[in-house]
């Protein structure tokens, strides 16, 4: 969705003004607030995506986990889902089972409960099956500091596992590729993991789970924020065959292709061992890779050396953002 | 929206069970639940109005109002709202800022504030112009015990106003049709003048902002909820004569129809006085007026006296739902 089409980026910069507050999450996936001395994280998401059901998930499982990474990566632990459904007008009722049971399901497999929702039906035409709107609610246990502007020269860069799974999930579906082995979604919730990783260091300074637009357009938004340079090794980044293999077909640069079970983590040099030995033992966390690291030069952009050997700057913008990838 | 159509109202019934916790707002407003001895009050809704200008308000400042007031039936304090927009491709750039500003305007005037939002754009012929969801957190101060459980034989009920407001708004517009004074939307938020009311009564059992399905579908709920009867008296219920003639011609029972700005209170006979008083006094409530009591008979069950002096039960379903009223 390039060129002058309505862009999901622009419309979210001409937004975030208008609502300026000194809670407004300009860059980070959700607020964080102080209510009674209990710190709270608050987020939200809309899912859009098409088709509703694909290879290793459905819109359900995607709006629950999608919302609990976002309040995870806050440092949060979450605890209570709002649930809100804009169905089309004929919507098979078999399958809004299908994703009701899904969200549910997603919901228990990450501890939290969905206690409050709505439900808006539209005309034929006016929707597109349907469409899941998840908010949610976390507590910030004290000792937490996380955020996209808490980058520090020296962090280590580490991703929990390999890259461009879901959004290569979906558009493999979509452009009707087939592949010896289907490559599936990487939805999934991940408090749990972030939680032993919190357990085990003091000094995670940023998480981001780079969903739309990948891990370029993560490590862009946290250079700028903490307006440090990051430095990352395109041979260190984990991705597999087929999926490196699905981009090279569709066109698309892996960096900026979504995922939805990955996180980044920025830690301490100190502690980078420690994160990374908690992170290997879960199965979330089983391929995790130390891919970079902060530096003191070029704040505010970040530099891959690649596997040629050269170095070259990851734009915030290159590549095509896709659209109703989640 | 009658017939065979997919429901909201029947959605609603099959996907509350499917996340069945103690938590979940069954036919309440939002969610009450404790976080470290503090009642925060969590609440969700979707908005899809058609159209999203309309006399009186626009789709923006419903969302805000709406939720605000969802929290306010909770007894909350509302604090913090999501916003997340899902956008048709070609919407009009002018048309976001109207609404975008009047979003402001209205969290403003409620005193909340926008700290978190999501904005997906969805291709031309899959979504209508603009859907907006928000979300809402609130804290219910301590001593105040408010729900659709506590209305008791005995109590009396309010209302703020005039009813059937919003809705007749909206259908006016959509029918085209043309009064000598246009018929604008009551919507409001609504949380100063419940603060204003709990400061007069510990006493107020029940808040309900009757939306989707009127005044009687809102005191049927409460009726199921407390397992108590009420019997209301149509002579005592509010309704401006542009109104009552727009139903005639729509063909539509005003007690059926939307209200965004007014709510019920089910208050302790002996504070009914003080708390008229306070609503009286407040723009909101300057013509708020006592239409009927809870009795031991008949619960579960509305009962109406009518203005030619019989008593009719008043349904839950008669009546037909109006689609994307809100």
């Amino acid at each position: 969705m390039g060129g002058g089409k309505l862009s999901q980026q622009i419309i979210q910069k001409m937004i975030v003004p208008q609502f300026k507050n000194d809670l407004l999450d300009q860059l980070h996936d959700g607020a964080v607030f102080t209510l009674d001395g209990e710190r709270l994280a608050f987020s939200t998401d809309s899912y859009v995506v098409n088709p509703i059901f694909f290879p290793g998930g459905d819109i359900g499982e995607l709006a629950v986990n999608g919302t609990v990474n976002d309040l995870a990566m806050c440092g949060a632990r979450p605890l209570f889902l709002s649930a809100a459904f804009i169905i089309e007008e004929g919507f098979p009722m078999d399958d809004l089972w299908r994703v009701i049971i899904s969200m549910q399901s997603a919901a228990t497999k990450a501890g939290v409960k969905v206690v409050t929702g709505d439900t808006k039906v539209v005309d034929r035409g006016k929707g597109d099956k349907i469409f899941i709107n998840t908010s949610g609610i976390g507590v910030v246990d004290s000792g937490i500091q996380i955020g996209s502007r808490n980058a520090r020269v020296g962090d280590v860069v580490i991703i929990s596992g390999p890259i461009a799974v879901h959004g290569i999930a979906i558009m493999s579906v979509r452009e009707g590729l087939e592949f010896e082995s289907q490559i599936e979604s990487d939805t999934a919730s991940l408090n749990h993991l972030v939680m032993l990783m919190l357990a085990a260091s003091k000094n995670i300074h940023v998480l981001r789970d780079p969903t739309r637009g990948g891990v370029a357009s993560s490590l862009n938004e946290i250079a700028e924020s903490s307006r440090v340079g990051i430095k990352i090794d395109e041979e260190k980044i984990p991705i597999t065959e087929p999926v490196r293999g699905a981009c090279e077909i569709l066109g698309l640069d892996p960096l900026y292709v979504a995922n939805e079970g990955k996180l980044i983590a920025f830690v301490s040099p100190g502690d980078a061992e420690s994160v990374l030995s908690v992170m290997r033992q879960n199965p979330l966390g089983k391929e995790s890779a130390v891919i970079g690291e902060v530096v003191g030069d070029h704040p505010g952009t970040v530099v891959m050396r690649t596997s040629i050997g050269g170095s070259r700057v990851v734009d915030m913008l290159s590549g095509e953002q896709l659209p109703r990838i989640c």
